[in-house]
């Protein structure tokens, strides 16, 4: 056989630098990667691959990229909603972490995330957490691609009871899983500017550097982050990032809500990539952060879902849309972000934003075959005049037909193939029965 | 057989009063009403009724209520988006409207709307348009309940070239529905304040007031709007309606985003009710409604879509998704519009704004069935500690399974019974088509 798999009929929204859709396309994939995306020629009957995928007139496009998730805290998903911040983390997240994540729930927590972004077309993620070991071990099992972090913070946590093992613990992450698989990319996941001592920072920044890894940081995602730093350090969270040399090309800011113009020019300045939590910021009452303005000044924006307690599923599709609608009424301005440029954020930004943007986030010859099919044979999906529009402002993650990662279809007819999603599902039930009797 | 349909094993969110939530709920249908609702008595096995529906451990909660539709505008989903007000409705919306908004394809559109409805959940609309004995034959052949408004407007419009005839077409459609259906109500719908004259407004709520209809009116959506009744008439939008005598307990005002205390202190006194549009609001950058200070001085605000031209779709789902969200951000307080302020902004308030309230919007005996049934063995709807939560932050259109309307099944197992949906999709993609070229 030629080719290992060949998808045809179906509108291609490749994400490619000139934007290209090409209405009647064809892709040809070998050994995980894309061999040929062209138009389908006339009167073409489909031959030479092991197996053959007629996307019936859909949407193929590239796996979405989400550049924020922590992933075990599916198992918290609605436990405690519309409280004050304080309360919100103090009486229920952080006790519940403290009793629930171990390494077997945070496994199980992960690979029911794995499921969920594989099902509504995510193929990459952005992870950081506790036991994040376990997190990669899902992410591996599910065959989902993915940069991990394991979490840098100066107060106990789950499997780090004495914090002073904080960057030992991340090193040794990161040093396990550097060449463990083409699919997993071990990261640093520093948890705030507010929550790791100067010291803290910089170690865990000579991790990352060392490594030539990822650093991800929460940044300047609340007014009272915003004013702790600024009372201690006396300068904004960025600056003090910048002060303490933690921003450079290898830097995603997550957040970044309350920023100033010159917050955005030293973020633009060093190169350092932004992850974008639109639906997370709104429902934890955080802040609008400036897009449009990150966009002016050539910051790299991805979006991210951020974890399950705060938003409370991982679909993209949601983001996406909410994306384009939040900030064209914080501006009063509907021509920004339009549903291209939303639609670049979910796919070839994101990618860029957390260094895989040789790898993934857009259909183009020699990239991997990380590309998702959208069913648009549905009420809600026609007549269609323009596809980026439908994928942006109508589709969700459950119109999502076929995943491939890598080439792996992973997703096939809506169905998740690469987990045995039954056993998961009854054993998070079973272990969230156990926890709401707890409450 | 005593009851037509019994449902149970399911979790019944009633909306009624108390909010009740009964965990392993009966409710048995006879005539199109509820006759019981109550916890499942032990080893309970259902007989004696025609339909037996096992929910099978999901949420069977009340119908949705979409107070604010513009059905036949599916036929432009995505045609223009991202674009200026003025080009939207100038260089689009209007001109297609004109040239493809004839009485086949008002209720084309329409009958592909209400299915969109129906599959999503939705089962109670309340909707204004043109040609709008085509959108009521539409929802009438769907089995969808609705309060329905021939449009007035003081422009040439879709069947009404010269608009001296927009007030005697409006009340013919009032007389001819006015006892076709229990399921349809007729309604006036003017469209604006600076779209209709002092005296067209006037003579259509005279119209409504005869006949005891409701009045609904697009009110103070846009900055614009605001801007041109105070130049025009040295007042506000909603002291102009109070001033020329509109506001009373049936009158809807829609989307109400440019009010200030006075106009909502108005609005208040006059019981005169809102919907609310967010999702609308956000794409076409027209602003946030002040709803939590709708909510203190105690005024009905239902949920509503508006037009696929501007959202792109009508699941209530969504918008009740981005209704718990914006607030919290724009007040910068995660503890307004809590989620079951949402959901019953979504049925019981949504059914009392359109004046519904006693026959729908709540899972209570005596009142209609228009009950929906949400699937929760999904991923993404695990683990489930708290149902309302779910509903609101978590499930989406496609989650629903099931879909009575007045106790008839016209959702079952995500398939719509009461439409040939295939020919409906067939016919509005070659519409759509002939619309596309025509581009």
């Amino acid at each position: 056989m030629k080719y290992d798999t060949i998808i045809h009929n179906g509108i291609i929204v490749t994400v490619n630098r000139d934007f290209d859709v090409i209405n009647d396309g064809l892709i040809c994939i070998k050994d995980g990667k894309i061999e040929i995306v062209s138009s389908r020629p006339a009167n073409y009957i489909p031959s030479g691959a092991k197996d053959i995928i007629d996307a019936k007139g859909g949407i193929i496009m590239p796996g979405l990229v989400n550049t924020h998730t922590h992933l075990p805290m599916t198992l918290l998903r609605g436990i405690a909603d519309d409280l004050p911040l304080f309360d919100w983390l103090n009486r229920y997240i952080f006790p519940l972490e403290a009793k629930y994540m171990n390494p077997d729930n945070v496994k199980l927590g992960s690979l029911l995330g794995c499921a969920e972004m594989l099902l509504s077309g995510t193929t990459t993620c952005c992870d950081g957490y506790f036991h994040e070991d376990a997190v990669a071990q899902a992410a591996l099992e599910s065959g989902i691609r993915g940069v991990f972090g394991q979490g840098v913070i100066d107060f106990p946590a789950p499997g780090i009871p004495d914090p002073a093992d904080n960057i030992k613990t991340a090193s040794r992450f990161a040093e396990k899983w550097q060449n463990a698989s083409s699919l997993i990319r071990p990261s640093v996941f520093c948890h705030s500017p507010y929550t790791c001592s100067e010291e803290t920072l910089e170690k865990a920044k000579q991790i990352a550097c060392a490594n030539n890894l990822l650093f991800q940081i929460h940044t300047s995602e609340t007014k009272n982050e915003f004013d702790m730093i600024m009372s201690k350090h006396g300068v904004s969270p960025v600056k003090y990032l910048e002060r303490t040399g933690l921003l450079d090309e290898r830097t995603l800011l997550v957040h970044s809500v309350w920023v100033d113009e010159e917050d955005i020019r030293i973020i633009s300045g060093h190169g350092s990539k932004i992850s974008h939590n639109p639906q997370s910021n709104m429902k934890l009452a955080s802040g609008i952060a400036p897009v449009p303005e990150f966009l002016k000044n050539e910051i790299t924006v991805g979006l991210g879902t951020d974890g399950c307690a705060s938003n409370n599923d991982p679909d993209l599709f949601k983001e996406m849309d909410v994306a384009a609608k939040i900030h064209k009424v914080n501006l009063l301005d509907p021509t920004v972000m339009d549903a291209k440029t939303v639609l670049q954020m979910a796919t070839i930004k994101g990618a860029k934003a957390i260094g895989l943007e040789g790898e993934t986030g857009s259909i183009e010859k020699g990239k991997q075959a990380d590309i998702i099919i959208i069913d648009t044979d549905s009420p809600h999906l026609i007549p269609m005049y323009n596809p980026v529009s439908h994928i942006v402002y109508s589709a969700t993650g459950s119109d999502v037909r076929d995943v491939l990662v890598s080439g792996k279809i992973t997703v096939r007819d809506k169905k998740i193939l690469s987990l045995d999603i039954d056993d998961i599902m009854d054993k998070v039930n079973l272990l969230g029965a156990g926890i709401k009797r707890d409450l």
